[in-house]
């Protein structure tokens, strides 16, 4: 019993945003009534140079967590591995994008877990086309599609399998997922075939959309020749947002959305009709 | 020319989840491309009790901002208010939720600034209903409902105001705006008129989710009652989601959406054709 | 046998109209198929004033009904009152909207039933808004909430229970009913619980318009702040109906459409598979 | 001036139901302001038999109209022609639907004018498919397209023509008017040229319905058969609405929604941006 | 097992085009693994005059068919006929749309046989409206209308019932079909009753599409009169095939698509779940 | 004037199918209206084998024709060069998709043309998924996309470029063209800047189907991984005709729908407004 009092202290660093992280303490505890676990975040908002990452993780680290979470976008960049380099011996699991996939050598190396995923794709960001306004539908329409496709469930069950472990006084075993159409789908747990397929085209669709903005951003340098890019690539996610939502009313329609609640002691229950009980 | 070097060190803290603060740095530097600026994050995810919320203001203090933005749903809670009292003579603005408007007494006694959005209404939080796919579609939902109604534009343009006071040396008013359909769409500045009335009825219906998800959260106690009011609600918010796509393409199908991107220097410039020049 | 040949003369009276007054007389006689009720309707158009009121009742008790149902909107005005007065004994229903709550204890008193449906929300009536164009499609869009909400189902059973009542020569139990979403949505008996949702949803939604055309009809002064307002409701009443269309569309998708077709012997008959016989 | 005070009479007779007489008083009267007409009606709900035709002719010319409009379905059949009979030399106009075009010669011989509307398409009516909320639901759709493609507004501008002859004293001429698609959408007055193509669809495929149903209903006896006829009748007048709805929102996309408001002395007033004054 | 080694060579003419035979060879042979027919056409492109009509027909009995196929627009023009005359003994079949009723009983003299596509209307083709864009648009909503209500799988399984006959040495019985609503909805076999619904809804639509082209490309002369007919019945096909889309989508819901690929030997084989397994 | 009279012989060969060739004829001659041409097809339909696609080359040859177009999947493939081996000096232009990239040098130093174009993608082309009904809404769905991203506009002004050319005797450039987002959007000629934006999303998405259908087709074994990839991919196709739809609605809703008729004589003309005259 006495293991059922004790509290995990999860970290979170954030350097930079992706759409995996905008939400990512409440997917360990989406109705604030875990009783188990403690999640403090430190963030550095859209910057990410070594010395920014470096402070952010030193106060992370006097909040002395028992699992850390580190998330920014691609994370092979000077400034999340500054930050890895910190971290010394307590479990850390980096979340990132597909860019990110350069540094998993090295995150393998120091024992680190990662979770990376392909349709986290990037943000049109140029002046002429990115303000706030943009930005936010942007994100909205990227997370509609992590939630759906079932990438924010591979993010969530894993970290989950991790924290259970700790909180159980085993030693974790970390996750290394590159999180694909196939494996979010399959943690999304359609009942219907269509509506797989339809989550699945719209993942395909958003992980798309990084080579769309990443030529536009890196590439062209004529603002007639990538404005019109940025705005197809939001666009496209805008499409993947609608699938999404046609995956999830055809799932609706036969009553069988999945819901996973965390239980207030932080296992994952299950049920799938609406009225259905939770277990 | 001193002060334009001067960098403006932003302390955030967030304790609880609302809309208005999801991507709360990135309103004031969607790009990573602001020079003037450093904004730092110290969250308590879930939690907004009052020892986690003074906790985390502690972790913030000592990064010495020299503006604090705090949020959190219902700011007239005892953890935000706890975390209010710790913060002396800093420039504070509270964003928060409708409830918190029972606090704006207190807030205005400690000359502080506040944003209170009407339409950042509360998730149905009950554990039958409530796992981490139907929290993240119901914040990406809400998420282009503050953003295509100019919610978050109020928020972008106040900030902004007294972040451009405080590095040009001003001492900055702060904001006190409760933000409802009007002063946000006006914020929006749509071209046409029905864009702007869609956006109003976006706002109107997303701001009377919380009525419902209030009812159903704190009312009401048998499972097959309070199950399809959280649904409705839900619906609700999806369908304000959709009316406001509708509004943004109406804009778009006349090339008359407004972009507002910061300066890296941080003042706001404005465009409106695609092809238009940002000034 | 003989009380199979009665014929049940039932009355309507019609001052002002509301969405659920439409098509009053077909909700008892849907095909022109019923041989055991007559239908005669008077009725003043738009006007409700007492003088209007009573000359039109007086014209509907010359035709000597043996069961009157009255409708307006706002039943506790003085005309629809006056009209209440001059009844006597004669079976009376009074079907009218939100506001006429205000006359229920007068209408108890009258011991005459009532059917109050929250969600047959008021117009938007300027005249530099509302022309005849505007206000059919208003009701149009409020005709589809009534209907698929299950709003006109209520009032199609309560008139049904109290005809059938008096035509088997009982005594009728009139009904006192405040039609509420989660009454209405029963009465619909949706199969899938997310049709009901989405019922529920624009139901509330529906209910809602009259706020937002009550300030803008008697609150605000102001052109430039009234006008958006009115077109805001209308968009709420507009989407309403989309979310209606939804959940019909979710029913058909599964084949579970439910019918009750009067007999035209005037008992309802039900049947959900679209080739099942109707019983 | 004294005309200015004359306040005429108008006796509307419904026997059964069309889209185009649902709203008829308030295409005269649409906020109930009308300060010099007075709209009474006498409807026999669903019955159009030659006895309720001329019961309820009878007790509207009791109340002697100055202006007589009479609706039914098919005014071809014997009841509506045997309360023609009944007029003598009020002016009267008839307002029906296609088939009524066989009684174009009677109605002219006796110097009525009539207004028969293409579009206006019969509902499906046989019990295992017509129950009160499919007949509301197609009347709904049915009534959306009336208002959208403009049919009603010509049956507004016609019977104001003849109420303003009226009110200062001029023989009326009286409509003799057969609302196809070119008629109805002229009078819409779509600034968009392909919104008023959307229209003129919409009104032949409203049109068309007539066909599926009449096939169904009369010619058929193979429940098997009729059955998907009759839904796929009531698909085609949904989907009508729904084109409609789009011609709408282009209006709406450009800020070009006519409309034509009543004056309280009846004349009619036009204007067209959502701001604009109505002149 | 020799006749399992035949192999059938059909020949196919199209002389100007129709949506049923656009993708022709395709539905004897979806993915080229036919191993039984080869399939050869020739055709002449947009133009249909006896001259052409003979010459290509002349080149495709050069290449020594064992089935013709012939297709054409109106095949009661003298081209198609034409042709027709110059095949002899070889077994034909006409595929054509509803103008060629007027030739069924020539083609039955020469026993031949044909199937005529009721809803394969005409397209809008006069120069001010219809380019190469618009002809492709049209024909794509076609092409989706005839796929998904059955029409092409009509023709697919009855040229197939031909082929096999021919393959296995027997004198096949040639089709004589009129391809209506219901003919083409049974062939489609939908699961659901309202997508079957919805696809006799789009059948009818697409049906009506050529009274529409047919006034505006042969009887109306001025232009401000044709061109929004023209328009409009392209609004109505785009309408049919967004309608089939509708029914299309109800049976992915349900997981109840029905395939019916052909084996390479060129039996049609059966499936209904996505993953069910054809046969 | 003897130029004028001059027709010209066009040959065009197909061996299997792509998008881009299921109208080809019509896009010189949409409304078969062309004086100066004269176009004759010989086609193997689905197969490409070197045999059969000399066969057709043969008899395509017999017919003299003086300019030749050749349209297949991937014309790097052995049939297809076989073709273009027997054509000697007759000016030929190679239509093709994607992976045709391959054999441009050979297309090249045979001095031929080609127009390779990049979202013309592959059918998900497997037993259990392809069957004539889906095979037909695919090429619905892209022959949807090829139509209004422009693709088509670019094949019709670079054949008829080389048509005109031949006509007025001069020697043909013939073109060398890959068709990418921006050329085809540019040659589609958009007003409005968020149409062309969405019409490059679309062939964005509708290009990168090929991956997963090739995955699908050629790379995955087991059934269970294949089929939700196909569906998929035909799901994207189907998106992607979705957004083109959305494109074209934008313009017309700005009454800029460009249209480009072939005059008889050949020249194209154009037009923007529905009502303007082509020039």
């Amino acid at each position: 019993m006495s293991e059922e009092e004790k509290i995990l202290k999860i970290g979170v660093l954030k350097n930079g945003t992706i759409g995996s992280s905008l939400l990512l303490a409440f997917l360990m505890d989406e109705r604030a009534e875990a009783k188990r676990i403690e999640v403090l975040e430190v963030t550095s908002g859209a910057k990410m140079h070594p010395e920014i990452c470096s402070k952010t993780m030193e106060k992370l680290l006097e909040l002395n967590p028992e699992l850390i979470i580190m998330s920014s976008p691609n994370a092979a960049l000077p400034g999340p591995k500054k930050a890895r380099e910190m971290v010394n011996n307590i479990p850390t699991i980096v979340i990132s994008d597909s860019p990110a996939k350069k540094a998993i050598d090295e995150i393998k190396e120091k024992n680190m877990g990662y979770i990376l995923v392909n349709c986290d794709s990037m943000i049109g960001a140029r002046r002429p086309f990115l303000d706030p306004t943009e930005m936010s539908i942007f994100n909205a329409d990227l997370l509609k599609v992590l939630a759906i496709t079932g990438a924010l469930q591979v993010i969530t069950e894993e970290l989950n399998k991790v924290i259970i472990d700790l909180l159980e006084g085993r030693t974790p075993t970390l996750p290394q997922i590159i999180v694909d159409s196939n494996c979010a789908t399959e943690a999304a747990r359609f009942s219907n075939a269509y509506a797989r397929v339809k989550a699945i085209a719209a993942f395909e669709l958003a992980a798309s959309v990084s080579k769309v903005t990443g030529k536009a951003c890196f590439q062209l340098k004529d603002k007639s020749e990538y404005m019109p890019l940025l705005a197809a690539a939001h666009e496209m996610m805008r499409t993947a947002a609608s699938l999404c939502d046609e995956a999830r009313e055809i799932e609706k329609s036969n009553d069988t959305v999945i819901r996973k609640p965390h239980h207030s002691k932080q296992h994952i229950l299950t049920k799938i009709g609406l009225f259905d009980k939770e277990e």
